[in-house]
């Protein structure tokens, strides 16, 4: 499997909590628990009024620890990273049912006086994976030695993560040695490490991601999940802050076919991809002349193989250069990866 | 005189300290204070081996303390924000003579024990105004009512805080209404109140701007003081973040003529100005599709004035935009302002 850096170990197996989710988009830490670390999640549980599954079997806190689960994830976010009031009840009873909580959201479990009450009380943790290691330093802008690819993407949550999931395993089955560099609360989750780019201050944001990805052997390959879009109206800082930090050699730009505006921001219309990839190398080569794009991941989770195969390869002639969903596999991987390696 | 919000009362007259330095890069706050808000600092004071001088007379804490002086400020920064123990010796010593602290760095006053001690101690206040106001919002993207200006530069410590300051004045004093909307530590401390965009957490970094610059008058103007550089490889983020949080109507692009390389990282080469502005108004465009650049501001501050003078008429010209050094006036600014009020 891919090596991974393993800085925290956090209570598993796990019980999802979907909390009152309607938006699939807003659940992506639960799905990522699921595809890439379903042998140690037992479940999901949600809130009255929840329309969101990770078709994992429905349980009760009390069924969960009774199957032997250690700890329910908040497996959901939202637009402002908070812990909405609706959603406490079930945090206790999932504390009271012998539980501990890890959260990745930008609000932090022991900052809810209830849960705070309740952990201290029934003797529970509450592990927030969103805190930025200590002693951040500014970025110094050197290089370093070792290969980095960054996933790009044309907004958030459209596939950056799982596509650097499944760079970081293709390399490691050819006998390449890589590493799986998360930058969010999910990566973290699955990959027990990381550094949670949007909850470091602004100032050190660039300096958090080269600490990510330190000097290496020259074969060596970090692979590292990007975070929001050069274009997000919200989140472009942090985007900019990790493509300088982490001076990739190489991007892999990340789309959903069929998404025409920013999720939650329906007035900004989303980027083409090729203009993803002209700013990405234009604003990355600051830090990394020799940045180059080795192709396209597409998120076709949701057409049919049919459609995905043709798309797929219209797009490849229509951008010359690989296109492939990485989850779909197949020959279109093959020559992404190709590329990546090249 | 300027408009400014007062959000903070600080204890004033000020001594500006200056620390141990010998790069004047690094005394922008010191600088900033004297030429801004000199009527409210009585002197300045330093460690053993300091060369940079504002030009205030040296006062011992003890000696500014008889004068009248409330607080000691400090009026320098370094690379990492934080405050060098040799510096200590000094502000327990201004402490121990009736003066509050003030400071801006990342490093907060009370996280210093032996400051923490001496300020309980003797009864003494540490004020940081480094510190975010909580409740920031993520970038909703909408756009606001009023006409925004944001300065953008070629590196950090080139003038974007004095340009802001002096179009402020410069509106103002044509009776346009006008509010100096500060961004960093100084500008905190001469406006008496603003947002540090360098230590938002990065997801929020947009929304702070945003908030900084709320909906407004039609007529009226926020004048926004840039931050760092979309070129510079640790701080391209924060001001990213801070373009398209302000949604500026226009922007004024500063430089320094003569700076080659990034303060502090030589291999680094500084940006055309041409290139600023070109990146600048292609990312801003994002949020606020009329964007544009009404000139540019030179810091002439270490030429003569008929070098200065010819500088900014050969720069025009090459540039074809107005161009000028607004802390000489002169024609050349009369033209700057024309163009940012068109």
């Amino acid at each position: 499997m891919i090596r991974l850096k393993s800085e925290v170990v956090l209570p598993q197996p796990y019980l999802l909590f979907l909390g009152d989710t309607t938006e699939p988009g807003y659940a992506k830490t639960a799905f990522g628990l699921r595809d890439w670390a379903g042998d140690r999640c037992l479940g999901e549980y949600a809130c009255d009024g929840a329309s969101v599954t990770t078709g994992l079997p429905f349980l009760t806190p009390e069924e969960a620890a009774a199957s032997g689960a250690e700890a329910l994830v908040i497996g959901v976010a939202n637009a402002g990273g908070f812990i909405p009031p609706g959603w406490i009840p079930a945090l206790l009873r999932a504390m009271e049912a012998g539980l501990d909580l890890v959260g990745g959201m930008h609000a932090r479990l022991r900052d809810i006086e209830p849960l705070r009450e309740a952990a201290q009380r029934l003797g529970r943790r509450l592990i927030d994976v969103r805190e930025p290691p200590a002693g951040i330093p500014v970025a110094s802008g050197r290089r370093r030695s070792g290969k980095r690819l960054l996933t790009v993407g044309t907004d958030c949550a459209l596939g950056k993560k799982y596509t650097a999931l499944a760079l970081a395993r293709e390399f490691t089955s050819r006998g390449v040695d890589a590493t799986f560099r998360a930058t969010g609360q999910t990566g973290i989750l699955i990959a027990g490490g990381g550094i949670p780019m949007d909850a470091v201050v602004a100032d050190f944001a660039a300096g958090a991601a080269e600490m990510l990805t330190p000097d290496a052997d020259p074969a060596h390959w970090d692979v590292i999940e990007g975070q929001g879009s050069l274009f997000h109206p919200a989140y472009a800082g942090v985007s900019l802050s990790l493509l300088h930090g982490s001076q990739p050699d190489v991007i892999v730009v990340c789309h959903e076919p069929g998404r025409d505006a920013t999720l939650g921001y329906p007035d900004y219309s989303l980027p083409g991809i090729q203009d993803t990839i002209d700013l990405t190398l234009a604003l990355g080569r600051r830090t990394q002349p020799n940045i180059r794009c080795a192709g396209v991941s597409l998120n076709t989770a949701r057409m049919d193989a049919a459609s995905a195969e043709r798309l797929i390869e219209t797009e490849a002639g229509r951008l010359g250069c690989p296109v492939a969903d990485p989850l779909r596999g197949g020959p279109a991987l093959e020559r992404l990866v190709d590329a990546c390696l090249a």
